[in-house]
């Protein structure tokens, strides 16, 4: 199931009639099924958010297959049946929180061993760091650009993985029991904000966390680590690879993490980025305001944000 | 007005009624007084949770001043007044965020730079890093010690400041506004599970912010740069200091936050250790389970917490 978060009307439009707050819906093609409205029009309940329907689990997931079963079709009320044209998608979810993964690809490793004053060394042990949830920013929302602040706004596109069930020291074999499923986000840093190496502050600014555009459940992916991703500034490609080239594969990063973290469902692991930042690049090249970066993996679509000037 | 999240009864105790929700109380003297419960009695409303209380603002804080002033007393119900023994305290409330601050306090940068690899300068700029609503746990409850993990598990006694009002780009004039309150937070570390230098991870574990006892609002603290603080492991006396050595004071701390990070109602800044970490002295000293660690600010009580033993 293809799960997105959405406004009915786009606020942005001065014609909409203003209803923009958050829906949960199931994406099919280009329509989009308001689940909450197609659960209450066949007598019983589904939560208006994602967070909700995470958290209530299994039944929640069951109760949404059978309704929009193709048979069951027939059935949908108009109004819960969207086109996706007339939305303003958001970010999937507000996580509880964010944990990012730092160096989790071998290319990328060696760049920042040239450009960011890393190690050169592959970490025996993920780095992890976090992202609060203020940072999140949802598909074709801006990423703020304050010039004040930086000169080295940078993108990283990074394979999400939205925990499904509460995990503490889940060992590696049992760790894909915990996931719900998998989203984009784009690890937005200020390279020249991090403050005697701590990188809570160059990434956690607000909107350096665009998340979306949808959660695909994990039933839709056959292997998480054979998926292509990539990135392109302004229709140009920075970043390609795939995420078979993690260092530390999922089962690993939540088998660590949880051994001290608690994983709460809802909140997000960034599994790390691939080589091609910004920083990395002979000259080095950051984004500037009027850029669009857009970060793709597949089967996940393509989370498109502009960059705009913030001061 | 000193502020109290509690359960009526003591789960620990097997003759307990039961009821371990969490209520909002007012601390006065060894009373303690349910905030909702009062107001329902007075025909009016009350948040029954700190974050909901600190959310309704200046006229919630107006209505529990109105209800708890002298005058009124006769008028309170037997039912919302309870004896501070009979209650099991629990941390204030459940952060947002807490981003914490490193090396504030300038003893404690040179004893860092001799014994955890950081600068030997002072930093030019706050050092910034965070800690997931998940490490929370309140006062009298377990700091986890697993051995399996870490060697190296130490304190840090910090002034905790409670945001009231939603910052963003606020200067260090106005910043004082958006201060609901003070605590303190025991920002426990384990200092050999840093990740190529992040702290997430030795920070960010489950039970490493000890949060409490309780949250004391703005007003009765006259000037928050002159609280003695100090912490004690066992009785014995291993940090003590004066929050006027605070390297980057409260107003500065909250205008380079929000330069580019919202600070959000009940997000809280732990703003920096003094010296007399463990990993400071010498030789080097770290929590075993049995201990007892007591982190205590004037004015703001003891937040008293065991390590016990979690493999």
């Amino acid at each position: 199931m293809r799960l997105v978060t959405y406004s009915p009307n786009d606020p942005s439009d001065p014609n909409a009639a203003g209803d923009t707050a958050a829906h949960l819906g199931a994406q099919l093609g280009e329509r989009v099924i308001d689940l909450a409205a197609l659960a209450a029009a066949a007598g019983t309940e589904l939560p208006g958010d994602l967070l909700s329907f995470i958290q209530a689990g299994q039944p929640a997931l069951d109760t949404a297959r059978a309704l929009l079963a193709e048979d069951a079709a027939a059935g949908w009320p108009p109004a819960a049946v969207h086109a996706l044209g007339d939305l303003r998608l958001r970010a999937p979810l507000r996580p509880g929180k964010i944990i990012g993964v730092g160096l989790n690809y071998v290319e990328h490793v060696e760049e920042s061993s040239r450009t960011l004053d890393t190690d050169r060394e592959l970490p025996d042990r993920p780095v992890l760091f976090s992202k609060p949830a203020t940072a999140v920013t949802g598909p074709g929302h801006p990423i703020l650009h304050n010039a004040d602040l930086t000169k080295q706004l940078d993108w990283e596109c990074e394979l999400a993985v939205v925990i499904g069930r509460k995990a503490f020291r889940v060992t590696e074999q049992d760790a894909w029991d915990h996931v719900f499923g998998y989203s984009i986000i784009n690890d937005i840093s200020a390279r020249d904000q991090r403050r005697s190496g701590q990188w809570f502050f160059s990434k956690g600014q607000d909107s350096y966390a665009p998340f979306g555009p949808a959660v695909l459940t994990a039933d839709e992916i056959a292997d998480p680590h054979d998926l292509e991703l990539g990135l392109k500034v302004n229709g140009e490609t920075k970043q390609h690879s795939n995420t078979r080239h993690m260092l530390f594969r999922i089962p690993r990063l939540i088998a660590d993490i949880s051994s001290g973290v608690t994983l709460e469902p809802g909140d997000v692991i960034a599994t790390g980025s691939p080589s091609g930042v910004g920083a990395g690049l002979v000259p080095p090249q950051f984004l500037q305001p009027g850029d669009l970066v857009e970060a793709t993996i597949q089967h996940l679509g393509t989370l498109a944000n502009p960059v705009q000037d913030a001061r």
